[in-house]
């Protein structure tokens, strides 16, 4: 039996960035103000301006991706609204109910389809849907997009563009939950991270850094300044205004330097084709959807996922897709070798 | 004038003892399971229980103090609820209506006193009073108290006793915000962590390491083994599961490992006692109650914390005395050395 | 054209039975205590254990059907929990939201099927699919029923049985939102209150009175007396403890007296078949679903439906079928009459 | 001993006018919309407006007062809001944390005092207080006072006016808790419902029938029509909007017309006075403040009490005043008559 257990299921595993380590225990070093009321966070601020060529936005350091959503969400989505979002969407199947909480009884409404992204006209054909004698009951607020999507494909700047035509004339807001952002940035070539949120009309933007290379690192970014008070309101009240917000954008700052966050999600993503080659080769597993970031779909029998797990190789879980049959998550990180792959390769090879 | 500004007000602007920083870079080389399903927390968990001197109790690692202190309290507040604090207590005054929220509309039942501790005799009056007549509206749930209380005195042992027999006789829950219990357990000699809490009656501590040199670590403590499971089902739904936690336990483990944590704390009341030494030579200042941990409250002129401010020293505004004076406050932290209080007596003397 | 408009969507434009009305009057002249604390009120619940043969359970009188669902519902929801529903239930479709707002962000998973009912089997397939892979997140924890579902056909028991059965098996609580309830019961030849409820396994019944001849009179039966508390302790906060309960009290004695609840369902349902038979005369109407109480949903063409509003006659317009179709809904109410039915087909023969 | 129980400690157990009591017969015979889009509504909102000598304004009909209460003050408190009232406020003491619950969290910032209002120099005060260091937070969203004050005295025009300066100064909204609205407003000899509400600044009132004369029926009104969109999203979802809406309104109407709902308050005012006088003959007891409305409060001695309830006198148990001495509440209604307050104190005489 294979003694090492590899992890391969979900770039949460993954350490960090050795540039970020360094830029924590140098922050230490800084006394400033407590809150994020210091030099670090605006910093940060500056940043983020100048890497999304926007001078008016507002920005939250934040350490978890569920609140960064659920905070976002909530700047605007009231108790008696909703979004719409995909089914497969984090917020709707991962986050334990966080947008509800946080407004206190706003809904999710979800559009499902096998695609794994929402396309316009499924959205119009909700929006229709809902608005069919209800009377705008419930309210609809916004709609929220992952990017990467929850089974591993971008959506396309059109597509993105063809949804806020949508909410704008509809008065809705865009969310994007950019979770795994820089991931599907570096697989879109010559896409500039303006291009990819608010000249596409996205009004706020979760991007995580924590998948990709921090330690507990994420960031709210307000492209519509308007909106940013109602959850600077907020933040306190459900605990994640942390005293030493320096050390979060610290972790940012490095992350963003010399373009550190893109060279890491490049290599995540290499790997993540390079194993969706190998593992394409066997016959037992059926790849599911592009790899288009740094995940890899297996549809396979109950009984090869039970025999990966034997040889220590433990992917994610994803869903049932018929009694007999699995989806299996393989995800890389900035951390993934090809030596690594190779290792799984090689134990995949002795059974399959 | 001085250039070098001097914080002074808040232990939060410290920074992170070494040996922690070491534990944070050396977590990112193991890799392990996310969201708290990690070797690092479980040997955090063994840790608390080795030091607690109690084996079954539960351990919920958090990286912020209000969401440690409103996550304990919702583990027994419900909207139709009450807790029963000082008014000057951090939930009611800083915590941005937290505790409000994770309840969804639980109360905070205020009781107020010069002493800046909550007394027996208060707390029975104030059950007495509530209970007249309304039956039982709000319900009382709990207690919470705050060790080091907020005017940097502690809770004697017979005082937290004498609180906890009234709240088992009214079937009342009993927290202890310990942002700050590292610095009062090291103030009364000879007292073990277990004395100071469950062997008094505390059914949860929320118990805070970054104000005492950690970046971001905080833990909640369930002796009540039973009050754990809300908790644990509210945290995802809060947002605060961090899904790299073993960060926050390898915090932890550091802080704890050779009585890192008590040291710190001693360095900083031993330098907050000098600290008051110091200012009680200046009659500007009258010295406020006993300084029993890392904090001092030093009653001013109005004019006189002008002028404070002027030489660069910057303390916390605690409060308004009278039209005339002011409460400031000065804190210390494991990182406040005797040469940089030097500094501060050595600036003020030329003014004062 | 025709001055008189007809209402026939909905069975609350009707008026108050007299017999209610005079309980009313009655009333008026008796001085008792408020808030529930009245003789009338303690009358209700003896009425209530003898109907529904059961001696311990409890009671609270409301005035909003809405409320007396997510006050029951709140009685084991709690915000990280979650209600499996049909996704046309009314608490789904038609509430606003409240269940969320009571439970403070809990959740309704839908089924979705064109019966209009919740099969066991799908109930089956839910619970599986929420379970899988996701640890029990979001918490499932209860069943809600709606009887007449909101297709206008009834439950029979042994599909409530099979229900409940499953909800035994993974403890789930059953709730009935019983807003037509009487019309039900009295369609369903033999039965009685106690074989449609708690004897199939129902924890608490939403029994609704308002759209069947009071004015404003709903009443939350727990036959699970457990869950009592819960939904006491949140009435008050919620606002909905009406000082002058014994006029909604009142209003229930007169409706259970001399079975005039069933006796008024009964007229309801009646005068719902011979409106079916009527109507299915008519080449381009198409009836869709049994009619098991007192609603008839009809298939028509936009065209159609335009021109029955150009003959002053005011059906619900229930949901879009197509393109070019309706789902138009009747509703009789124990006020509607042969008379007025035979007015309304008149009207139709003019047009179609 | 006597036979008879006599109830003269609340309002709230008085009957229904007989004139409301018709309305509310006549309402059942027309057949409209239901949800408030009803010509019975419809009636009530020009009623409002021509009483209260404003077109612009907008009206929800309630049957809580609590309710009534909560929906007015969250149309401009957020759950990290908050609201100034008196200590006694009913919103404070007797609403189970209604205020708090609709807005999720939002706080009460009391203001105590023996007057028993809220005087505009304790405002101030309560205004720095909070600012004070703060920033804003809590964030202070509106002032809440009450018309009868739980005491039973009034506000003057001009107290009211001198809250409403600071309010508007400070960007805050102002409600009016009517409860006892009609009781106050005839007690004050020539001003006029305009007078006494919006041309001093009142944003909103929560205006009660209850108490005087109808059987369930409040009314929100927003004189700031701009704060009327947040209740009217919140009200479905709180589950405060009836079907037969009509049946609140119809009662409204039948209150205002003629002038009914004037009279009925001057028949409780005149009753309270004349008990007052009697009360006052008995040396055992010491009247406390002015009555002002239909409210006496007695200070008696805890035996006296004993007593009272001994010859069946059910008056309302209030509050301690030391630990020998009971506060305690008579209060007259539309229907007390001089010859049951003379048969109370015959009935006193007989013992002390």
């Amino acid at each position: 039996m294979y003694k090492e257990k590899i992890l391969i299921g979900t770039d949460t595993t993954s350490g960090v960035a050795p540039q970020i380590l360094d830029a924590i225990a140098e922050a230490s070093n800084i006394k400033t103000l407590p809150y994020g009321n210091d030099i670090i966070t605006e910093k940060c601020k500056n940043v983020v301006k100048k890497i999304f060529e926007k001078s008016d936005l507002e920005i939250i350091p934040m350490v978890s991706g569920t609140a960064s959503n659920s905070l976002a969400l909530s700047s605007f989505l009231r108790s008696y609204g909703s979004v719409i979002c995909h089914s497969d969407a984090h917020i709707n199947k991962d986050e334990g109910g966080a947008p509800e909480f946080f407004s206190c009884g706003g809904k999710l409404l979800t559009i499902s389809n096998s695609l794994g992204r929402i396309k316009a006209q499924d959205l119009l054909n909700k929006i229709d849907e809902i608005s069919f004698k209800r009377k705008s009951r419930p309210l609809i607020s916004g709609v929220s997009i992952t990017q990467l999507a929850e089974n591993g494909t971008f959506y396309k700047l059109d597509e993105i563009d063809a949804i806020s035509e949508i909410c704008k004339k509809n008065n809705l807001y865009l969310h994007m939950d950019g979770a795994r952002f820089s991931n599907a940035l570096v697989s879109q070539e010559l896409i500039s991270p303006a291009e990819a949120t608010w000249k596409v009309g996205v009004d706020c933007l979760s991007l995580g850094a924590t998948k990709n290379g921090a330690m507990a690192a994420e960031l709210i970014i307000f492209f519509n300044k308007t909106l940013a008070s109602e959850a600077q309101n907020l933040i306190k009240q459900t605990g994640h205004v942390l005293s030493k917000t320096r050390f979060v954008s610290a972790q940012l700052n490095a992350w963003f330097k010399d373009d550190l966050w893109l060279e890491l999600a490049k290599l995540a993503n290499k790997n993540a084709l390079y194993l969706r080659n190998q593992l394409s080769e066997f016959k037992e597993f059926k790849i599911l959807y592009p790899t288009q970031g740094n995940e890899v779909f297996v549809k396979m029998s109950n009984l090869s996922y039970e025999n990966i797990l034997r040889l220590n190789i433990i992917p994610n879980l994803w869903n049932q897709f018929d009694t007999d049959h699995l989806v299996v998550r393989f995800v890389t990180s900035f951390e993934t070798t090809k030596c690594q792959i190779d290792k799984i390769i090689e134990r995949l090879k002795t059974y399959f």
